[in-house]
């Protein structure tokens, strides 16, 4: 496992990092305004016409374009557990909104040579929602598509970096020891390719388990993953296992823990259940008790769950724009928000200042591209000290502590992967840091 | 139609209204304590142990004992829509408790002969919670089982006097006349039972049909209705209809509309039809924007939804006891709540004072035993002019407006229907009322 201290490595890491660019021809010719869910007209009128039903399973409800309504929606699909912001009032965001200029500001999306202002780069990037604070202010705030500032959006695998967070505050407080193996918590997990890995290589993702993530691949190991997890009745005559927590049973080990980054999401999942089995609850009572219910959010948010109720800790979160926003904040500002402190990297834990969010590029493990990945968040070892969350379809928490910017982005980006994406966020995300620098 | 004004009917009106009182030898055994979902177990452990398990649908999740975990849980096991709060801070009620002397009232159960106290009525009613406020404040308030105050409690049917008021709404400002034909209205029902019923006989549940929600036959029209309902996939080779919207049409009339009173819950799917088809709004989204973002709501509540995201109008609501509490105080005061009138029966409509909700006991249609049924709303007819939402296996907000009463109760008592838990319910609420006329 190799660690590296800061250095500058652009904004390529990240673009790179992340597998194919392509994207199918089919998917290329829709823009987002033409694909936005309203004039596709996906679930309007009473009933909804058969050919603008978005149903579970049989309609491909993630595919796109469908993919851009169902990413507000999927409690009206699949079971879910709230994530509680408990019953006080909402601790409104304050604004110095400077919209005009910051839809002004031009980059140079990666690999190309024209300029594109942040205005432009919006629909390029299927945005459905983006919320920009500075020095804890609201200086832009969008919203597109299925989304308006009280609906909620699909968080996708930014999702992991909450259950990571999560494993933090429980180290911090010596109720976690991250160099602990798998096994001595879960026992039920000795025999699968994660009992002899410690706590800290699954937080960082540098077990080394035989499970292919390819989706383009159908007989990858995500999809047998996908069926176990499924809250929906299994089919006819399945055997296999049922759940997340039977299914991570059966992940065989490939190699040795600790060398090498792979980005596997069943890994958030044994974190999630780490997670509950040391603190005895759920990832969504646990992220309610110690953050929702805390940082003055203005929604609920939720988590998608298995047939046997267990949130996916993996991908499952639905949230608010600006409840992203002020997660954001609570990464920016070492776990204070709204003059509380709702968690520490420092001070009462076994692990004093070892893991402070603002410094996640001090620790971090190498991505054969040259990006990192730090209990659960991505670390781009830019000259900001960035840091970030992310999820497919380009979504997004991304932190500037050198330009004091939150950054969130929801979006419903034809393809999966963020390599498309990157080329015309990460630039755009540094031009708006640069900006807010001088201001 | 028989219609009548106020009279003195008694408190055995519903009970006697509402079928069978016997319930299954072995749903007796089990008392409020010893099936407390907790003391139960259900759910608990990461993973809940095998017998622990309630899931959707191969374990009977809605069979009592299960029962008692899942009304507060059905989000977890089913599809759901938001009924937004919107994004303000929550109005707190006005707390003036009194609990000590309202647990010691006492009060004779209907056919029986031993007085119980109120507070020995609780657990003989398998009560979750329950909230009596009396002139706007707060005198009682408790949480037992699965419920807490942030929590949220399957309203079961209570939700068809939701529907019903929001019809009411509609009907107060001139968007919808009772008087029209259904199929006016839904072209889609001209051939069905529904057809040339009028809306206000739809309202009022005096439409003729030929469906038997008679839930101990198992070829009773109700489980067509459940399976045509289901938001989970349907059986293979099913060829019925799917959703509401296609099942409502599939049903048939069965003598005149107008003449009698029949509790069927398909017509208040078609109200939420009605109501959505009138209103351009879906049911969640109606009820959010009139009500629920209005009223100082302290939690979101949801409904569930068929496969085709179609809120079930007539019994899919979960939500906070004090959100109901809110709905009582809007009905007892005429649509006033904080100092805000969020709706009127007088006025600005075609129907100037047609409908207040204080003295829906002035309109009403006769139940044969004697109670009767107004907008979806229960009317007693007894010398308090109360009046009530109700559901199955206990559900009520009951509206004493002589007493300035409202009383929130949701419970989960093993039987479903109302007839073996009013005995120690209806002359409870009366003689906390009596108390509460004398302060």
């Amino acid at each position: 496992m190799s660690r590296f201290s800061c250095r500058l490595a652009g904004l390529a890491v990240l673009a790179l990092a992340l597998l194919p660019a392509s994207l199918p021809a089919n998917e290329r010719v829709i823009s987002a305004e033409a694909s936005d869910p309203q004039t596709m007209g996906w679930m309007e009128g009473f009933p909804p016409p058969a050919d603008k039903l978005v149903m579970q399973p049989e309609s491909d409800f993630f595919g796109f374009p469908k993919l851009r309504w169902t990413v507000c929606h999927l409690r009206e699909l699949l079971p879910t557990e709230v994530v509680s912001r408990g019953l006080g009032a909402p601790e409104p965001l304050d604004y110095a909104l400077d919209e005009e200029a910051i839809d002004a500001l031009t980059f140079t999306p990666l690999g190309r040579e024209r300029e594109m202002t942040w205005q432009q780069s919006l629909s390029a990037n299927y945005t459905d929602g983006v919320l920009i604070l500075h020095r804890g202010k609201v200086v832009y705030e969008r919203y597109f598509g299925c989304l308006d500032e009280a609906g909620k959006h699909g968080a996708m695998s930014m999702t992991k970096s909450l259950t990571g967070l999560l494993a933090e505050i429980l180290v911090a407080e010596g109720k976690l020891d991250d160099q602990t193996l798998v096994a001595t918590i879960i026992p039920e997990l000795a025999d699968s390719g994660f009992g002899d890995a410690t706590v800290r290589q699954v937080m960082d993702m540098t077990t080394a388990l035989s499970f292919s993530e390819d989706y383009s691949d159908p007989t990858a190991d995500i999809w047998t993953y996908s069926v176990a997890a499924s809250p929906l009745p299994k089919p006819e005559g399945y055997e296999g296992p049922d759940g997340y927590f039977e299914y991570l049973q059966t992940v065989e080990a490939s190699g040795a823990h600790g060398e090498a980054f792979g980005y596997r999401t069943v890994n958030s999942d044994v974190l999630g259940w780490i997670v509950s089995r040391v603190s005895g609850k759920e990832v969504t009572e646990l992220l309610s008790e110690r953050i929702w219910s805390r940082m003055g959010a203005e929604q609920d948010a939720y988590m998608t769950v298995d047939a046997k109720g267990t949130p996916f800790a993996g991908g499952g979160l639905s949230a608010g724009l600006r409840d992203l926003g002020r997660i954001g904040l609570l990464m920016l500002n070492e776990g204070t928000i709204n003059g509380r402190r709702l968690f520490s990297g420092t001070g009462r834990g076994r692990h004093p200042g070892r893991w402070r969010p603002s410094r996640l590029c001090q620790g971090g493990v190498h991505d054969p591209a040259g990006g990192s990945y730090r209990s659960m968040w991505w670390v781009l070892h830019n000259e900001h000290g960035a840091f970030a969350a992310r999820g497919v379809h380009g979504q997004t928490i991304y932190v500037d502590p050198s330009a004091a910017m939150v950054l969130v982005r929801f979006a419903s980006f034809p393809a999966a992967k963020n390599a498309p994406i990157d080329p015309t966020s990460l630039p755009a995300y540094q031009a708006v840091a640069d900006y807010l620098r001088t201001k």
